[in-house]
């Protein structure tokens, strides 16, 4: 499995994911999840997938390729919006072409997310489904997660709104991996983060988070013990004592 | 869906439900899904249910009916292990009654978590499975939960250990059954819970909290404002103000 998380703020765009990918609990390995195709000054566009790996790394192929080969492609798409219509096109390209040959019970599926922006135009944020369609990010609700998205889906809804500034959103975004990390085992470090402030169209606040982080540690502990105290100074329930 | 987790501590157990069951997002009911089988002083023993409704009210209504009708059910089985046994073999006989009549698609399956204790004997806690094999609980691994339990995992592996007391070990059920409910909407109040306390043979430690119960809220409130208090005094990442 795989943890992504993307949100749409007011500021800018959020980033973050993990890097394990596994094919059983002996099939582990660490691949980049987080994918930039920019042009300083005129475009910044981020793709975070998860799911079957064959696809998405021929997903990722195809779209890179294809900005030589092709007359129309994502750096050069008018819109994200067009930019989220050729990925969701290309997505039921390959699974159509890997996956209908033979009947292995194999799941070709992948989500994506993309998020960015194209000069003269707002930042956005679309969530792409295995069928090549896609739901976008609003003020209500300015994130997306893929893969293994309950374990941190709580402490997202109860921090986030659309307004959060960028780096708080970025510490939400590591606490809900943190979380993640901890449950579930087919999630796991390094981390790739990134932020992008809005009308920036500079894709370099991108960085590797790895197992020794001091930053990222003294998070992970701040976190984990303020939670322990804040859980030993919870209000008892009245029957908690009454036996 | 639903959410059921259970305890097996140094102390005692500890059960928590929901109480929501839904086939569709139209049709959403409440039931209650911490049932007690108990003669006081001698045995309490108690099962918690998710999965298909039709299958777990069978389960439940033929294990009722035969402590009437049978010689071996669940108020004079021997041991723990033998009435995890005799639970599995129901789930097992319901599953084949009403699972291979139809290719419907239906998912006949449920889970079901088993606690207690027998006069005599330790208290135990079990986990059986829609095949009707279980698991049982250990010192290492004291909870098990049942349905909807990605959302509320996190909290319980940062917090419970086999030697946390009773009421410490209700509070963290209560929060994760909190964050359940905040992020997914297949678990809803009101919440059934109960503690055992080891060797006391006492089922009557049972509440049921509703909506507008004033200790949960409290509880619920101060978790909240302390998450988001505590979230405002994380350490940065160096690179947080890189930019």
């Amino acid at each position: 499995m795989t943890y992504c998380v993307a949100m749409r703020l007011q500021e800018g765009l959020v980033f973050a994911s993990d890097s394990r990918t596994n094919a059983g609990v002996d099939h582990i390995a660490t691949f980049r999840k987080l994918n930039v195709f920019a042009q300083a000054g005129e475009r910044v566009l981020v793709l975070q997938s998860a799911g079957n790996l064959a696809t998405t790394q021929s997903v990722l192929s195809l779209l890179r390729q294809r900005c030589q080969e092709e007359k129309l492609n994502l750096m050069n798409v008018g819109s994200l919006y067009d930019a989220a219509t050729l990925v969701g096109n290309t997505v039921r390209e390959v699974i159509a072409r890997d996956g209908g040959q033979q009947q292995s019970g194999i799941n070709f599926s992948c989500n994506l997310l993309l998020g960015g922006q194209i000069h003269g135009q707002p930042h956005r944020l679309f969530h792409i489904y295995p069928e090549g369609n896609f739901i976008e990010a609003s003020d209500d609700t300015p994130y997306f997660q893929i893969g293994e998205s309950k374990y941190g889906k709580p402490i997202i809804d109860r921090v986030l709104a659309h307004d959060t500034p960028l780096d708080q959103a970025m510490q939400c975004a590591l606490i809900s991996l943190d979380s993640t990390l901890r449950s579930n085992l087919s999630v796991g470090m390094p981390l790739d983060v990134m932020r992008y402030r809005r009308d920036s169209f500079d894709a370099t606040d991108q960085h590797r988070i790895s197992e020794d982080d001091p930053d990222f540690h003294r998070l992970r502990q701040a976190w984990s013990h303020g939670l322990l105290e804040l859980f030993a100074q919870l209000p008892p329930q009245k029957w908690t004592h009454s036996k």
